[in-house]
């Protein structure tokens, strides 16, 4: 009967995950992709109340870290990109020709970002004096206005964030949340008097990712991105790796050190406790949608999704069982709803005429963490019939619904985190020398601390990348796998998406 | 020492509400609108906090109506409009002819929108080959992938809803949150299975306005709009206008029925029980940042914003006084702000090493509805000292803050509906025959129940505009003001935003 169900709404095997992916976020609703625009799909309720449960996640972060949440206009006006643009290549130069910034000038190159954007240089039936772009990110039109909020050292550290939807002109293959052309994002900007006060925000941002992807139980692995992966404009890029079921890393997330880099171009200063003209150390913090690509792809099974409880748009779905045999099954069913719902957790009622097996394949599929059924068996019985999504059954009793429920999701949730582990543990192996056979589908580590030029005979040979160096290194020293020197810097070689 | 910081704040006296408006907006950080496009401003974190808090009960009231939230793309393809197009002009002849639409056949011509949309027709280096637009409104994005959604009775009512940015190409005087260029908007859209369904969500949508207008305290009249005044795909249009401090009246909100109108535009069909295919009726409701900018106006006074508690920003501020002479002073604000946090009230601790009345100003001129003082003294007499920001001091229990500043919020909140009583009074006067003197800053309620050309003989003559029908009819028949004739149609004749 369920092999019915599933052929019926055509979810293919996991294993095939390339097929599986893209079947699956339209069968459970998360998406319609038949909007006539490439990769700009349509959010559904439940994948957009998905959504807006990680946005909540954030937003509790952000509040607890004094982040203050602002909303700046999605164009920008293109004569504002000339001092991005000439940072950017700035930038660039310094990196290729191995000096120090400072010591070169700014030029007029473009810096390539406008081959990534759209355009609007028309309204109505005028051609705008000055085109403008739709935000493919924010730091052009933050760092705009921050040197008008920002005076004196009272006002640092300015930690602010929004969550919007930006462009990017996307010419590769889309893919929904992991690639696509309207992106719903979270973009943190501070700005501070020094590079520790930054340094630390960045810090911060580590330890507020860490719990964000323990509650999604994500497995990733953070590094510090090599110099010639490393945002242009940043001084150093720490990125978040997502380890996909296929073996491949998808980056969810990223931060910025800018140093004063971006300050210099922006006139971005303050006046410090002496009376002193400073530059300010600015940071960013990005995540966007591909979190909730990384949940569907991690968690997700041959018979659908799996939400982790703390972001399931729906977190216990109740279904009345035989109640046209007894008159106690309906009133339960509801009291049972309401006990959930006033203890604040999220709760539908299934009393839909089909058949029970029909109801359970539909929310197998939108992967509700916790099913409970009540028939008049289990109301005389007084307890409600509990199946976990990741597997198990058992009674609950009515009179203490809402903690047993809790600890129901609970165990969902560390089946989840045991799984994330296991995920881990088959995916990541040690890589001990450059004759190694390399499997597909695996991630490796090694210890490596060669030149760029021996960054690129590893990436050539193994046919994978350098996610760069791992936050923790390794505790005693190894020998380079290139040059045999020991080191305790560990790096990552992935397949990237 | 309280006019001394009014003057340094720059306010403006609220009777020059032309000049009281702009300057507020700032002065309370809400906005900065020296953001470099006109008419797009940036939304500061208090700005942006009390919108959102706004936005929070709107999504109350589509939770409790079983509207489900969507997100739609932002850009819409040129072709799709075409449909939209052929509607409206197609109902613009059949009102101009004073024919029955289903009489007439769609044709090509431009409707107009067009030239209030911003054009989006390169990306990257490339020229698209379908010309894009930012949604000024998302019919013709939503309307286009209904069709898929809708197959039988069974899927109607089909209610929907989402909280996005659109943009109009706006070419009069723009000012914050009432005229801009990027709009924070509310759009619900529905499908039903025929027109008495269709009006029951307006009624349902009517009820939602009402609700919200009373819990922001805002002064309006609902109004049926004229033919001519109606939105050109509608059978009629409903507007929520505010009456303004200066008499003029601001529309917030409208709603729309479409009979099938849209619906056959775009091929909206459903099986009915019958198995008959039939067109779906369909409503729109919409709303956006005017609400703000209504409540803003609405409140505010010459010493800065007033917010009705329900979406205050910060709803009780928090102020440890002569704490050097007390050690009990701290801990009891931090304790007293722990339990109201607790009880799920937004409050703030203003600790900063500044002068009381320096202190006082900020919140006033923030429109924070209660402070709380809590000095030595008071600590000792087991108090806090409470201050209403719409007038009245008292001291309350510590031991029973949370009931005692509900109590003080409440106070607060009737307060400000008595004063917009009180405003209704004042600006709606009864207009008894067309050579009555037009007060500057006046609404006027006439019977009139005259044709087209009579509306504009009163139009003109009144310098006003006719609002329409208001929801509310004369109890019993009255002259119409220019035919005589007995009536009880109940209209509103005002200066429109």
């Amino acid at each position: 009967m369920a092999d019915h169900g599933k052929a019926k709404r055509g979810i293919p095997p996991k294993a095939d995950f390339n097929a599986w992916y893209p079947a699956i976020v339209e069968i459970a609703e998360l998406v319609d992709k038949r909007y006539p625009i490439k990769g700009m799909d349509v959010w559904r309720p439940y994948g957009w109340k998905a959504m807006r449960c990680i946005d909540a996640l954030t937003h509790e972060q952000m509040e607890r870290t004094d982040h203050e949440e602002v909303r700046f206009p999605l164009l920008i006006p293109e004569d504002l990109l000339e001092k991005e643009n000439r940072l950017v290549s700035l930038l660039k130069r310094a990196r290729e020709e191995g000096v120090d910034p400072s010591e070169l000038r700014h030029d007029e190159e473009d810096a390539g970002f406008k081959s990534e954007v759209y355009w609007v240089r028309h309204a109505g039936e005028n051609d705008l004096d000055v085109p403008m772009f739709l935000r493919p990110t924010s730091e052009t039109a933050m760092y705009t206005m921050f040197p008008l909020w920002v005076r004196s050292h009272a006002d640092l550290p300015l930690k602010t964030y929004q969550i919007v939807n930006t462009f990017r002109y996307e010419t590769k293959q889309t893919r929904s949340f992991i690639r696509v052309r309207e992106i719903h994002f979270f973009e943190a900007h501070t700005a501070h008097i020094d590079e520790e006060c930054a340094s630390r925000q960045i810090a911060e941002d580590l330890e507020i990712v860490g719990r964000l992807m323990t509650q999604m139980s994500l497995p990733v692995i953070i590094s510090k991105r090599p110099v010639w992966d490393t945002f242009p404009g940043a001084w150093y890029t720490i990125a978040i790796d997502v380890i996909m079921p296929n073996g491949r890393t998808l980056q969810v997330a990223s931060c910025h050190h800018y140093r004063d880099q971006w300050a210099k171009a922006f006139d971005l200063t303050y006046q410090d406790e002496a009376g002193e003209t400073q530059y300010c150390h600015q940071t960013t913090y990005g995540m966007s949608e591909r979190l909730l690509g990384a949940v569907v792809s991690m968690h997700g099974d041959d018979n659908g999704l799996i939400f982790p409880p703390i972001i399931a748009p729906i977190q216990v779905v109740l279904m009345p069982v035989a109640a046209h045999k007894s008159e106690a099954v309906g009133p339960a069913v509801t009291a049972a709803a309401d006990t959930l719902r006033s203890a604040g957790l999220r709760v539908k009622v299934d009393d839909r005429d089909l058949r029970p097996g029909q109801k359970y394949w539909d929310w197998e599929i939108k992967g509700v963490p916790l099913r409970l059924e009540i028939g008049p068996r289990d109301v005389d019985q007084g307890n409600a019939f509990a199946a976990r999504r990741t597997g198990g059954k058992e009674p609950l009793p009515l009179d203490d619904i809402v903690a047993a429920v809790r600890a129901q999701l609970a165990q969902v949730q560390s089946e989840l985190e045991a799984r994330t582990r296991a995920h881990v543990a088959d995916r990541v192996h040690s890589l001990e020398n450059l004759e190694q056979e390399i499997l597909d589908g695996h991630i490796y580590e090694v210890a490596f601390d060669g030149t760029d030029a021996d960054a690129e005979v590893i990436e050539k040979q193994t046919g994978l990348t350098i996610l760069g160096d791992a936050m923790t290194p390794f505790e005693s020293p190894r020998p380079c796998i290139v040059t045999g020197q020991m080191t305790t810097r560990r790096q990552n070689l992935a397949r990237m998406y």
